[in-house]
């Protein structure tokens, strides 16, 4: 592997830990927890996880005897978030703090190597290569879902032959609710495996309480505020674009809100304030509409829209829509394939019921198209595949020429569109997701050491210095509440959406007219890791407003 | 405006000068130049400019008498590129050196500014809000075209009412060859106003042996390199995806050529070696296809694909479909235009030649649309709107179908499209640009004082520390040739298109089998500020192989 200067440089970083981490440790038990919610339904499910105490990590003066060596197994799990590296190497470095012994093995290629007993051993060697990296890439991600108790009881044998004693899968909700699932499984047959998670995803939607944020959130966004920012400030110069910027972040709007606050773009949508207040794609294009218009009047044609990927299925009116459409061409997918090109549009308005037609009318063809024809292996319409950016501009450009014909508006209406995802979820990691990411993994060593299952890694405090942060393990069950997923009630770690009544939110909403009206625009920059503290370790807006 | 903290560091950033220009400067002559080609037309066009001697600044012991005060006027013209605001600081910094009552003007948005008097006097405070920045939004940038006789004479009122000696024109190739007309002109009518070019563009096409580099090209091939380092590790990570990346930079494929070399992708493809081979669409997309069927047979359905955004107009066949289409529409429009959307297709495949119309025939549908819908206000078809990443993509994923069915392939095939531009324009300038340009515009203002009128800005011995770079100035009449446009033969600055036979492009065909075989990725991350100089201060690696 040709390393670049800066990977090069940038291996030598050593990141900060929590200042309870670096010497002995004691673990202090807090109160037993119960779920968010639907509490007799989770303690059934998991009778032998359910109900753990908090724990807490504290300095300890006792010389802690001898421990014996641990051996680990690590999955990566589902979208790759920057700092996964980072997690590993914590955990590697907390094993071997605890004896030099303890092995590490890296299961290939996500779950699935788990499952199909793909691994390697994760020496100093390796691991030394990928230390405040970005990607994946050191074994691997990918999407099977753990959930079966084939796949469990499978997965049991290469670790019993490795003589694991500690599986630690670092993923987002999902994955950490099947690392629930598993850890109240393998106590429940005495399989003698720990069962830990750590807090991923760029979505930044698994949080809560005791998880201030996922890991990688810092990350994408900033890659993504350093891209909207270079883009308003080329808009700022033409002054003769609207940007419809598209961000990753599948249903939460938690990356569009933290790019808003950090750039300051002329418009940014938060699908769960669309939601909340039930509006209809029309009425999104309408204040988008109004906003242009009103900068037209003084002489700018020109801005940025940031747009929420999940926004589409927030739309109260496209939600019922999808759900109509889902059934129907699952209904009667040969008569709709039979069809000819030009005529499906037609059949499709036909058979939907009225209200669902009308929406469905008001779609420019290709986005209808794209709703008709590509589908997943369930027959599902893949709403992470409508172009929402070009979806949203092509509307409000209709919308404006019926104006302009109107004689309302007389500006002049250039759109161009990005899509942002890819960009940031490998990026090298900041200097808090490299800290925050190897604490994670460090302390979920500590946790394994301390003989604990069904927790996820905690480690929280983070708007202070990494010398304050808090260090410790929160039971997943006390996260969860029952869901219905493919028509069953399960249950899952609650999703954080974009809490409407938070500071992140308010402070956006307090701000947004006047970027409405002005070029209030914000250039972040790129990710710097040499310079001074106030430009290198900050943690993003919404944590920092969040705990202010 | 709102400054992001590292804004407010990089504010404080000193730019390095050439080492000459730092005390006192004399300039010295060479001898008397010709054009690079079309000796005796360029010669007749420019007779009060053409046949200047090269200018070289060189340090000067003597003390230079106290000279009178300058008014200088700048023009930012056309697409953004990083560093502009530089060009304007070390203006700035240069006639201030000179005299301190010398007084600097910024026409807005572009050369319509100076045409319409549209202006403001550039500050100090000013000047200071803008230092180390990236965007042309200080004055706003524009893509008027100053070519006419008329456009001149209404300048030139500004100029004379501002008391203006100079004018200095920071812009791409067209623009620095309006730049030489204007110059000639206001020499022949004795307007007393010099002019003075600087060279912008990040597609790195204004180049020759004494313009090493265009400003811009280093911080945005960087950027872009960022980015697709990034998607590499994603790439890399998740094992599943064929990413096919779009790269601004009109027609020459340097910003593909120098960001290959900086992150090994898979493939990239060079638009003068598939002109030079006489490639067509098909074979472009063969060899695609035989590096994915590579790759399938060993396990890898995954990579890169960079793809300069000039390279359809560098494909012969497409080259020519595009001129009849072209003819064919603008003599048949209201024909095509009253065919039904359903058989405007066939009606151009047999309106089209026989050639012609098997290429037409070859495009996807989506393509096939937009060649003949998207146009612009002559009636041309507008290349730059054609998405070359999907196009290809889709007649990659057609062949392997085909070859699947065959029995010849068995791999997966997922794309994901990327195209990057806007996202580099205006990226705040990586040391060497904000070195570079500062020293541009510095070297501008001793151009001025030195009386001389028809030059560009030259800094040359680019991969040295700055103290040993050559300062001085080019006529711009030396880099002319005459070239077909619109019809009519005109002087222009001849491009740089990527040299088959140059250092970067032999290194890059040396190192791309390995690429297209394995996995070489390069991750750069972003562009440091503060870091050691091994990672702050590389120029590119185009500059570096050509000068080695």
């Amino acid at each position: 592997m040709k390393k670049s200067e800066l990977q090069k440089a940038r291996a030598a970083y050593e990141p900060k830990l929590p200042g309870v981490l670096k010497g002995n440790v004691k673990v202090v038990s807090g109160r037993p927890t119960k779920s968010v919610a639907d509490e007799a339904e989770i303690q059934k499910l998991f009778p032998n996880t359910y109900g753990l105490p908090e724990l807490t990590f504290e300095s300890s003066s006792e010389k802690v005897s001898a421990s014996k060596a641990i051996n680990v197994g690590v999955i990566l799990s589902g979208g790759q978030a920057p700092g996964g590296h980072n997690v590993i190497s914590g955990l590697f470095d907390g094993i071997k703090k605890i004896n030099e012994e303890s092995r590490l093995y890296g299961f290939l290629m996500g779950p699935g190597g788990f499952v199909d007993h793909q691994y390697i051993e994760l020496t100093a060697d390796i691991i030394k290569e990928y230390r405040n990296t970005g990607g994946f890439d050191i074994i691997g991600s990918g999407r099977t879902k753990l959930e079966k108790i084939e796949q469990f009881d499978k997965g049991l044998e290469i670790l019993k032959k490795l003589n694991i004693d500690a599986l630690v899968i670092i993923g987002g909700d999902d994955s950490n609710t099947n690392a629930a699932v598993l850890a109240e499984y393998y106590k429940s047959i005495n399989a003698g495996v720990q069962v830990i998670g750590c807090p991923k995803t760029i979505d930044g939607d698994l949080k809560n309480d005791l998880i201030e944020t996922s890991f990688g959130f810092d990350t994408a966004t900033k890659v993504y505020s350093e891209l909207i920012g270079n883009i308003q400030r080329d808009c700022n110069s033409a002054r003769k674009y609207y940007h419809f910027i598209k961000l990753m972040g599948r249903s939460a709007s938690h990356i569009a809100l933290e790019c808003a606050l950090q750039t300051q773009p002329t418009l940014c949508i938060i699908s769960e304030e669309v939601e909340a207040k039930e509006m209809s794609l029309d009425d999104v294009v309408e204040e988008i509409v109004n906003t242009i218009i009103d900068r037209s009047k003084n002489g700018m044609n020109f801005g940025t829209v940031l747009i929420p990927e999940g926004l589409i299925e927030f739309i109260p009116a496209v939600k019922k829509l999808i759900a109509e459409l889902n059934d129907l061409l699952a209904a009667k997918a040969s008569e709709f394939a039979s069809k000819h090109h030009g005529e499906q549009r037609q059949w499709v308005l036909e058979n939907l019921s009225c209200d669902n037609a009308k929406v469905y009318a008001s779609l420019p063809e290709g986005v209808a198209r794209q709703l008709t024809l590509d589908r997943d292996p369930h027959g599902n319409v893949q709403v992470s595949l409508i172009e929402t950016e070009k979806l949203l501009s092509e509307m409000v450009g209709n919308r404006l020429r019926v104006l302009k014909k109107e004689g309302k508006y007389n500006g002049k209406f250039s759109p161009q569109h990005h899509f942002f995802g890819y960009e940031g979820r490998c990026a090298d990691p900041s200097n808090f997701d490299a800290d925050y990411c190897y604490s994670l993994g460090f302390n979920a060593a500590c946790l394994i050491n301390s003989g604990v299952t069904g927790y996820m890694s905690s480690v929280r405090n983070l708007t202070k210095n990494a010398e304050e942060w808090i260090a410790g393990g929160i039971p997943v069950t006390m996260m969860m509440n029952m869901e219905k997923r493919h028509g069953e009630m399960k249950p899952v770690i609650q999703k954080a959406l974009v809490n409407l009544k938070g500071n992140p939110f308010r402070i956006f909403s307090e701000l947004r007219e006047k970027c409405a009206k002005g070029v209030e625009f914000v250039y972040p920059g790129p990710i710097q890791f040499f310079g001074p503290s106030e430009v290198c370790d900050q943690p993003t807006l919404t944590l920092k407003y969040e705990h202010e």
